[in-house]
């Protein structure tokens, strides 16, 4: 990009412009500075919340008082930013409109109330993504709550701790409202989820989503399945019960976790183009369609390496690192997001949940005909204290025993093997090549086969289709 | 192998023996047996000391007590093999000599001081390896132990339950030896462990070894480095001082984990090529140099992906994937045994350490020209309770930014990380193909960027020469 300036004997530094001020664009803005200086490179963020920078997957540890100080959320503070990076962070202003032809965007400063103009050179678009909220009568009432930003978990928490809610409903069994729904119940609460599905946790089979409730259920959380929300009551403008189609629930607060979709209406008015998942369409470097407008995070789409589909995966992790490559480009460097493979992981009381690469429907409909294969070990040695169980799943492709997806459910150490499983996904290793991966033997930490390699070999068995069970 | 029998109408079964009971050759002779039943195949074990198939790694937690009963380390006994997979192990059966060329063996039963002679067609030598035993005065003086075989830490147990020793002192700062010293303090007694090199976890760099030593130091151990034992006095023939070439170490009970070197002798006099580690040489299928004699385990010698050197590393995880390979083989599949990365864990009261891949003196031996970094992070999400600090080591190649080795030291959730970078390492990964892996995020687990996404990171700054510190 060149944008030419006319008559200026001293060459004004470019305007870099961040819509978004949490991990995506900050990323972003940080490595763009830390190649460029602010002689070079002006760079100002726009944020129409209240914070910077902040850990939107730790609100609902925030929400059940795991976590006490809000603070300790908070990544980096505007002020932060001014003062290490030079950079210039407004909250309370929401970007309304970009012209990319003019290279001007209209600013709206919500508390003031009002909108200017102004120009940058390049753009970064981290507008995020926005909780899906469907049109129930009674969803705006009072004590329905999303959780999505951390405004989200300041008014939820204040909600709790003046109106002391005895009964919690949160719709939705993905990621965020399982989490919510241990928060609530840590706080005393009666807590019922309701999801239509036939499982909470779509992203596992239902082999192991049917495992998830089970262990929901163990620990008190009431599990309404296959049931469809179509209101919420409510008396004086305050809800008091979610209506199903077969019941009406009472509730003194309500937790929208219904999913999100990327936040793209301010690029698609802009001309700029959305891909097929939905998310803004990227290249390599994070580019979007139009000249010097980049973008990350929720709002843009991901290449998925195992599906080769492009997808919309609303994780902090992405966010960060794909801001990171923006930011590197941005910077005159030169750096390309790779892609993901769909690691997810999550924990609910003593239960740790994870997943990576493909599950059946997915590979599925990816095309790929598969063999899939479970198998339980322990998170340590079998004779250690406090050795813990973990449930592996594997899903491998016919044939070349390639895997193309894992997912584990275990007590505390089983999650964080998804990792290994995913980095294997990530270099096409088939179970084959899996089974004799050096991994690290101590009886503290593991078995002297892992369950990694235990889930391995007993998938490969099945692939040989020589037997049905590898014996220790 | 093609053994003729003559004047046999009805064709006789195969005869497999093993040579060594535990980990390599029970896992090959059941991989076998899996694969040909006794009409096909007859398997007979013979093994020198009380016990089948057990974790040897184990012992130093039986020692300490976080294992209560000795049976839970004995994965397998003689009568379980025989009911369940129809192999004879015989314990307290020495082989004393092979003649390969006549397909016969001489063992000796132990119990009873009678040889005999028995035939075989194939042969496993899983001989495992040999404690190192200086020749000090006094080294078999009552009351000094060795760390190898379960009968050593039975007659270890014994000992501190009978004459409840107050001061301990271990020889050798290797894994087994730090396992020892923790499980003695554990124990209640005063332990000093001496060590003639300049730091504990000589498989660690001096840097990372120095921590080690300083936690140890941290939890009352008394540390002397860079000193030589040169004998061990004794009274009534009864240990009770180690004598270092600076003072007299007052001794109740003495500990020997000086390393060990793989159990080759019986093999090498069979004329059984010996590889240039000084464990049995040992082809793609763990096939000796002689015909239809495998080999697996601590004896057998193992190819260093990285180092691309054949090396004898001791560990029971190498030795049951070396036994299933050999094993399948000899039922008649195919199956090969691909190396190790040299990837090994151990814990030391809260700390936890691991290494993967070359250190920097073995990087440079190997010729291997490489930039380091060390970074900080923590297991969880930096403002989750619990969160605990580790710190992660990687050895890069210069330019091409390959990973060649990484070692880490934490606290809870460290250790296991290593996994990532071994299956990294075994892929031949570039720190900059690293830093994007999709990794497992969610605060009790990980902060945004995981450690290994930190430390890839990190290092990738560093290779790049672009600058030293990579932003948040």
């Amino acid at each position: 990009m060149d944008i030419p300036r006319k008559g200026k004997a001293r060459k004004m530094p470019e305007r870099l412009v961040i819509v978004g001020g949490d991990a995506g664009g900050m990323s972003a803005a940080t490595q763009a500075r830390r190649r460029r200086d602010a002689s070079e490179l002006q760079i100002v963020a726009f944020e129409r919340g209240h914070y910077t920078s902040y850990s939107a997957c730790g609100i609902p540890y925030y929400v059940g008082g795991t976590v006490e100080e809000l603070k300790t959320l908070i990544v980096r503070s505007p002020e932060a930013f001014r003062k290490n990076n030079d950079i210039h962070a407004h909250i309370h202003h929401e970007v309304t409109a970009v012209d990319v032809g003019a290279r001007k965007l209209t600013v709206r400063d919500l508390e003031n109330s009002v909108e200017r103009t102004e120009g940058f050179d390049q753009l970064v678009i981290a507008t995020g993504a926005t909780p899906i909220k469907p049109n129930w009568p009674g969803i705006d009432s009072d004590g329905v709550f999303g959780v999505q930003v951390l405004g989200d978990g300041v008014a939820f928490r204040r909600w709790v701790d003046e109106e002391k809610p005895a009964r919690a409903v949160v719709i939705g069994g993905g990621y965020i409202g399982i989490e919510m729904a241990e928060a609530l119940k840590v706080r005393g609460m009666d807590v019922t989820l309701v999801d239509r599905s036939r499982q909470p946790m779509t992203t596992l089979d239902e082999d192991m989503g049917t495992l998830v409730a089970e262990r929901m259920r163990d620990i008190g959380i009431d599990l309404l399945l296959e049931e469809k929300v179509i209101s919420i009551e409510s008396v004086n403008g305050r809800a008091n019960a979610v209506v199903t189609e077969e019941r009406a629930i009472p509730a003194d607060i309500v937790v929208l976790g219904i999913g999100v979709s990327p936040n793209v209406g301010l690029a698609e008015e802009a001309g700029i183009e959305i891909g097929p998942s939905g998310g803004i369409k990227v290249d390599r470097q994070m580019l979007t369609s139009a000249d010097g407008v980049w973008s990350a995070g929720d709002c843009a789409e991901k290449f998925h390496l195992v599906s080769r589909r492009w997808v919309a995966i609303p994780l902090g992790t992405h966010a960060n690192k794909e801001g990171r490559v923006a930011g590197i480009n941005i910077g005159g460097g030169y750096e390309t997001f790779p892609g993901v493979v769909g690691t997810a992981t999550s924990k609910i009381c003593d239960v740790e949940v994870a997943r990576t690469g493909l599950n059946e429907s997915e590979a599925t409909e990816a095309g790929f005909q598969f063999v899939t294969n479970t198998s339980d070990s322990t998170t340590r040695a079998g004779y250690f204290p406090d050795t813990r169980p973990i449930k592996t799943k594997l899903v491998v492709e016919r044939q070349s025993g390639r895997l193309l997806g894992a997912q584990i459910i275990g007590e505390e150490g089983a999650a964080k093997r998804i990792d290994v499983l995913a980095t294997a996904l990530w270099n096409g290793m088939s179970v084959e090549q899996m089974l004799n991966l050096d991994l690290s033997y101590t009886p503290p930490f593991a078995p002297v086969w892992d369950p990694v390699l235990v889930a391995a070999r007993k998938a490969w068995c099945l692939v040989e289709e020589k037997m049905q069970v590898d014996p220790e």
